[in-house]
């Protein structure tokens, strides 16, 4: 029944993204090529499909705000596009295709980027049932959440968190920026359109919150123990990267701090990744994380018991339940 | 008068500027930081003293609606840093400083563009004295100026156009996509904001097109006759980087065209720019320029003097006359 509901939610969310871009001239057409070529490449479409369950719970039709979800695939897309560049993460592919500026060089990939962005702001003033001040409180969480105060923050922080260590509670900073936020946006996107009652409104505001650290804390484990079959990346990935992830962090002593964060620097000049995976694991460190994905789990179940039955509220029972073993 | 009027706008202006950003918490803080050191810089603020001097037009207080003002000045300025990036027009100087990515990285450079292009929908929401209908309207003018169908399309147009030769009715396209998007949302704001009426708005968005292609057709004449000392860039600059101006384009023929491309590329490799220079101005290329921009502002005058008198008219006259002279 979940992956049913992700199969046709992703179908209908596809098929609504594949009728909002079209190029205005010949000019532009090479332009909205590169957009459509990472908005049409697949993913989770999870951000929308959050949105669209929301919807449904307050008994709207999710094709009456399709602009919306279109909008917050749009703002995830064009994030990944941005920082598969190589003056960021440098990634040359992403689901198996080619990212962005491999294909259409990084001028385009940049722009591409900034076009996806603009655009999501002008297709949600476009959509013809919310009112203008639903609108205006869409368009405000949404660019709150995907802005300096929020995702571009946290992937701000997290840039130049590299190779560093910092306190576990700024890593939730970090995370709740550059997951959390649109996470949350996504839940509160519904909430608003659906026109929801205070009670409502906290209850899955706190199930959102939850589920974006546990998004990010269980791919924080996926470094460790993953194969690359399931996750498409290789296991200590981000180790190499130098980014710190829980696992790590919670570890982290003043006795062993110089030392690891020695190993990881010289994992770039042929450094064993392996034994440090192994030090955090015999350390207690995939323990530490799981307990706590563990707690975020509970949270987010314990606030969607607070809200009455509603059609897909099983979805978002399952959206936990699959998160926490990974699946989603 | 106009000098006077300029200043006390700018100031203005750059005092609103200078209040909006602060970061949240300490983690963000180099983010703004670099956000800020691109917003800060000066430049003219043309655009949003544009929709300043329309507020005031409609008797409005521009104080009242210095959110979109600020919007405006951040969507600029966010083209302009990535714009600056290696990927892009690769400059390591701006208004005489370094550039973003010169100061704090590609990565952060690319960062703060984004940064910037998301805060200027966050503030527009934020405004306390447009009706929610007026916001959705200023969001949706200033979205669909700035994205694929504007100024990101007019971008990437030109950068698809270098060193190839395009008609003058494509320059049309991407002049207006490039730069005159933005122009014609500025003015389109104040009218919005303002509750202008039809004959107003019919006249003033004339008013604006005409403005905004005078802008671009006087900066291409520039590349040929101007000296480092009044426009910060050298003389050829334009030839040098492969984009094919006014002057040149519009001399170009079945005759001349490949030796001109070829000898446009050879500039890479040593070759004589001001040989190309020379052969342009002979063919007639800057009269034909001046004969257009002479015309622009005709159209522009024009189009005002179909308005009453208003506070701020003789501004938008005079914005005119000193851009047919580029004082401005």
């Amino acid at each position: 029944m979940f992956k049913d509901y992700l199969g046709s939610s992703k179908q209908h969310i596809e098929q609504w993204l594949g009728e909002v871009l079209s190029s205005p001239n010949q000019e532009f057409k090479p332009l909205y090529e590169s957009m459509s070529y990472s908005l049409m490449q697949g993913g989770k479409r999870i951000r929308p499909i959050l949105s669209k369950a929301v919807l449904e719970m307050l008994h709207k039709d999710p094709a009456d705000y399709k602009e919306f979800l279109c909008a917050m695939e749009c703002i995830h897309t064009y994030s990944l596009v941005h920082d598969d560049l190589p003056a960021m993460d440098n990634d040359d592919y992403r689901r198996g295709n080619l990212t962005n500026h491999k294909v259409y060089g990084e001028g385009m990939a940049i722009l591409a980027g900034d076009g996806l962005l603009t655009y999501a702001f002008q297709l949600m003033t476009e959509n013809k049932t919310a009112t203008p001040q639903q609108k205006i409180d869409a368009i405000k969480c949404v660019a709150t959440a995907a802005g300096p105060e929020g995702m571009v923050g946290g992937q701000a922080f997290d840039m130049l968190s590299e190779d560093k260590h910092i306190p576990l509670e700024e890593l939730k900073v970090l995370h709740s920026g550059k997951t959390g936020a649109l996470f949350n946006a996504s839940v509160e996107l519904g909430l608003i359109l659906g026109n929801a009652d205070t009670a409502t409104r906290t209850a899955l505001m706190e199930y959102a919150n939850c589920l974006g650290l546990l998004f990010q804390i269980t791919d924080d484990i996926m470094d460790y123990r993953e194969t690359t079959e399931t996750t498409g990346k290789p296991v200590g990935n981000d180790l190499r990267e130098g980014l710190l992830t829980y696992p790590l962090l919670s570890i982290v002593n003043d006795d062993n701090k110089d030392k690891l964060l020695e190993d990881i620097k010289a994992l770039n000049n042929g450094g064993d990744e392996q034994a440090i995976i192994d030090y955090v694991i015999d350390q207690g460190g995939i323990d530490n994380t799981l307990a706590v994905a563990d707690q975020y789990c509970k949270d987010a179940l314990a606030a969607l018991d607070a809200v009455r039955d509603f059609p897909g509220k099983e979805f978002l029972v399952m959206a936990v339940e699959n998160l926490a073993d990974r699946k989603v």
